[in-house]
């Protein structure tokens, strides 16, 4: 028998899958908190020696500390080591000193769990200025693109697609997932006024298409948004969205549908009513094999 | 000119105290929260080559990441040297695995300061199993005693004191208090059923005292509460509370009042309606010389 998968009860969905996939059962991971907003987690045995904790990280800051601590609990309880899978990990996309005296958070949330963790398995993790994950978070770590997900599910709708990535960053995953999916891909051009506002271009002709946006994170919604309204406005005969991770802050699922979007489909990073394509027997087959 | 505090909006109470003990000046740390949780934090100009970075950290884990994120921030100013002062320090409590698959989460968050502070000072850890802050947080690491300052609030309210403490760990601290104030002291015996049931047994005669309770924290109140039932059973003819740190969990203070506490007060390591004994002076000592 294997070792179980030590499981948050808030990413229960995926780790549910993921074990179903990796062929091995669950151990919930208890957390308990206190009064004065302390944290205490408590893993279950049987705890193997390479333990594997699954926690995707939305809204981060309290989750974070929470996933170092079980960290420490899986060592503490007999691990020698301990890969986290988070499907979804936060703060990748502030990988720069944008205006003098901030912090590059990317880097200091991947020494957090470089430290704690051997490895970290995350999917589509947003990396712009590096190419690799495990440059932002030591040791055995990897972004596994959802790209053939994605591909796939545009392949079991059938007929003819349209890929559309909101910019230029995009363009390699946009192209495999449009091959994927023997289908066209385009890339528009995005500029960002702040958190929520954002003006989209689409430079190429899409009259008539049947476009679906793809992006990895919809936070507020702006960037889905400002594409599907700039196709409309070109000419697409209907839109379609797809994010890897279905963040949707406050608002933001209001903001695509009201762009013209009509149906928003989402990766199982994340739970949400969105919810249509499973990344479980991707990650299950990136898994470490030694366990 | 020295280089200024670096002061989290939370704390700003404690850090203008600082400031002016120290004679420096507040640099206020500018925090942003973006749609989806995340936090940015900007420290502003000038960065002295030994940065001070101040913020205590009550519910703690959104600050906890905050606070590492500024540490980053400081040394990516320029900051060669970053030491935090935060005048109350979480989670010294879970010093120990009390259930088989629990963490250390003392070790944890004190290994997390460690790694990003040169040192972190504090005022009146919650320290049993240890009896330097440093085996915990390594580094320059120190935590104060309040019982100078709490000494001195007795004497300057004047009259004949019975200190009492709530269990025999804080034997020596009581003490020191009640040296201070020229006053007796006594500990009281405490059991802990839960997270807010404590029961507690005074030994020795207080019939006619005019007692204060003094404890490091009150969470849920619970413990004060159940030393000031057991005082006014054994007589004692007022009874009075003071804590370091007020914590304060909801329904806490309305505990400790029906308890029969007639008078609660607090040093300003959180702000708090209670916050009548200032201890800005005694970290304002402890602070380190080079900066």
């Amino acid at each position: 028998m294997r070792a179980p998968l030590h499981v948050f009860a808030d990413t229960s969905a995926f780790g549910t899958a993921l074990a179903r996939a990796a062929r091995r059962r669950v151990a919930p991971v208890e957390l308990h908190r206190f009064p004065d907003g302390e944290s205490l987690v408590r893993v279950r045995a049987p705890i193997g020696s390479h333990a594997i904790l699954v926690r995707a990280l939305a809204d981060p800051n309290g989750r974070l500390v929470e996933t170092l601590l079980a960290a420490d609990a899986l060592r503490r309880a007999g691990a020698r080591r301990v890969t986290l899978v988070a499907p979804y990990l936060p703060y990748m996309r502030q990988d720069a000193v944008f205006r003098p005296g901030e912090p590059v958070s990317q880097r200091v949330v991947g020494r957090l769990l470089g430290a704690a963790f051997d490895g970290v398995l995350t999917v589509e993790a947003h990396l712009h200025r590096v190419r690799r994950l495990a440059e932002v978070v030591p040791g055995r770590s990897r972004s596994i693109s959802s790209a053939p997900a994605l591909a796939a599910w545009l392949r079991s709708r059938g007929g003819a697609w349209l890929v559309v990535g909101p910019d230029e960053e995009s363009a390699p995953w946009v192209r495999a997932i449009a091959r994927g999916a023997a289908a066209r891909a385009v890339v528009a051009r995005k500029v960002r006024h702040g958190d929520r506002a954002v003006t989209v271009e689409v430079p190429e002709a899409v009259g008539g298409a049947r476009a679906v946006v793809v992006d990895d994170v919809a936070s507020s919604g702006a960037t889905i948004a400002a594409t599907a309204r700039a196709l409309r406005a070109a000419g697409a005969r209907s839109v379609d969205a797809i994010v890897s991770h279905a963040i949707f802050a406050p608002g933001a699922e209001a903001r695509i549908r009201a762009a013209g979007v009509r149906r928003l489909w989402s990766c199982d990073t994340l739970p949400h009513r969105t919810n249509a394509i499973g990344v479980a027997a991707l990650v299950a087959a990136a898994l470490p094999r030694s366990t």
